[in-house]
């Protein structure tokens, strides 16, 4: 029953065994995305701003925030756009960085308990980071590969994992403060990815007894439909027991594949949530509740096979 | 590595432990259907045949059919319902009905090997549906409640899937030619209505090494934004291992989410159904192949979290 606390100066997030999935936005983040490097290089951080006010009205319970900007100043602008971020938002940040001065830069001004995003198995980044992690009381994620690279072997990935978990604690952070990303290959190339993945989840969970997180996204890689394949990755990741995703919210079909998820593990007690959000509101003037939309079966049916849409 | 063949006169589909996700159509089913059951009853199949081709079109490997009309000569009916679905299309067929009589008149006009839907555990059915599934030899879904009704213990309802697998056997019955239907139950009023079937499914297939099928659509029975909780429940029930449902794949979303499931579990070689169904086809004129919508990331990133979409 791990329970890894996030935290901002107002707002606690609990990435955690028996909780609600955690979906952490991906979008504030340069890479890729040239016009907003531009603008953050300028010091303009309008569309950071509107970013992290879209994805948190989307469903995003904490913020991915990335100044990763080629030949930029990255820790002051990681810094600054935290602050903004902070100042605008009360969710919890993940402070993404390659660069270990802006990790410690983004930690510096930070309110709360940060998701440090992230270290790996490499002997320089766990002896960097660490102690930083340590030093600001924050998690972190735990990617798991190495100096050899990304292992194809899921036991070696594993392995790395639990160097990682291990080394953490020899730096005074506990394993509940790690939250390890197996590493989520493109399906299209390698097919057994998923079933891969699937595995390597309930192994970190039920052995290393720690959660779990993943770029989401790199399942779809070179596919049409990408939604479609991440929906279905994330719902099945979620059923092996992975407890947070950097995804992107403002896809719709995201956060409704992981609050169906959610309902389906017991983790929306009376589906209050799903409901909340998806409930149907009459058309203003027929003063009808929501009708679902032609079906018509009850719950004591022998099966919904005899209960198909009404005409 | 259990396969059930079922077959029309040329053509076979296998239910089986490695192979793609079965979806059989549920819409041939005048249960809530006013329109349909009083077309069918005056003997005009032709919403019948419309509700075949449409379903086959959408996607459904298989059809259930199903002629249950209050007062109406249900085996007659439903004899007429199969050899015209069989006249115009080649997808094998689930022959539905609770009346053992109207099993038998749709067997003795089946060409191929039938899916009987369906025999329980209750006695007087075990004793008259199984005989004639051996007659014809085909292969039949065992829906597990008994005269006690459905038990809410998943215990006991697998003790009745079991109880129904070795009563056919001794019918000279293989348990390779029973599908084992575990009973969906609303996940609105039963909250662990999910967790509780994905224990099940995965112990019919590890211990009893059958088969599986549902009516998936009891599931989200209540709730909001139905096909988003169906959708979430086929995947995760594909996850433990399920291998068919009876479902509607006129909703585009639950054949999205099982070719997803599919694609997850390894069962698309090269993703070719999903690539084949899903492409993009560049619009006429623009000469163009069809782009990822604003998404640049590589396979081989460290992580899709720094990669979100353009702009």
């Amino acid at each position: 029953m791990t329970d890894t606390v996030i935290s901002s100066a107002t707002r606690e997030i609990v990435i955690g065994f028996d909780r609600p999935f955690v979906i952490i936005g991906e979008r504030i983040n340069p890479t890729g995305r040239k016009l907003l490097a531009a603008e953050m290089a300028a010091g303009d951080f309008s569309r950071v701003e509107a970013d992290a006010l879209a994805q948190v009205a989307a469903g995003a319970h904490m913020l991915d925030v990335n100044a990763g900007i080629p030949l930029a100043d990255e820790p002051a602008i990681l810094a600054r756009a935290i602050q903004l971020v902070q100042s605008i938002t009360d969710v919890p940040l993940s402070i993404d960085s390659s660069i270990v001065a802006a990790l410690e830069a983004g930690l510096a001004v930070y309110k709360g308990k940060a998701l440090v995003n992230s270290v790996t198995g490499e002997e320089d980044r766990l002896e960097t980071v660490l102690p930083l992690v340590k030093k600001y009381g924050a998690a972190v994620v735990a990617i798991s590969n190495d100096e050899t690279g990304i292992s194809e072997d899921p036991d070696v990935r594993f392995e790395v994992a639990k160097k990682i978990v291990h080394r953490a604690m020899d730096h005074g952070i506990p394993a509940s403060d790690v939250v390890v990303d197996p590493l989520v290959m493109p399906i299209g190339a390698i097919n057994h990815a998923g079933v891969q993945v699937m595995r390597l989840v309930k192994r970190l969970r039920e052995e290393l007894k720690v959660n779990t997180t993943c770029g989401a996204s790199n399942i779809s890689f070179g596919l049409p439909a990408r939604d479609g394949i991440n929906s279905g990755f994330l719902t099945m990741a979620i059923a092996s027991g992975m407890t947070s995703a950097i995804t992107n919210p403002l896809h719709g079909d995201i956060v409704r594949a992981c609050m169906a998820a959610d309902v389906m593990m017991g983790h929306d007690p009376d589906c209050a949530r799903w409901i909340r959000r998806f409930r149907e509101v009459p058309p203003p003037g027929t003063g009808a509740p929501g009708e679902q939309r032609g079906r018509r079966e009850g719950g004591a049916r022998r099966r919904a096979g005899g209960a198909p849409g009404a005409a």
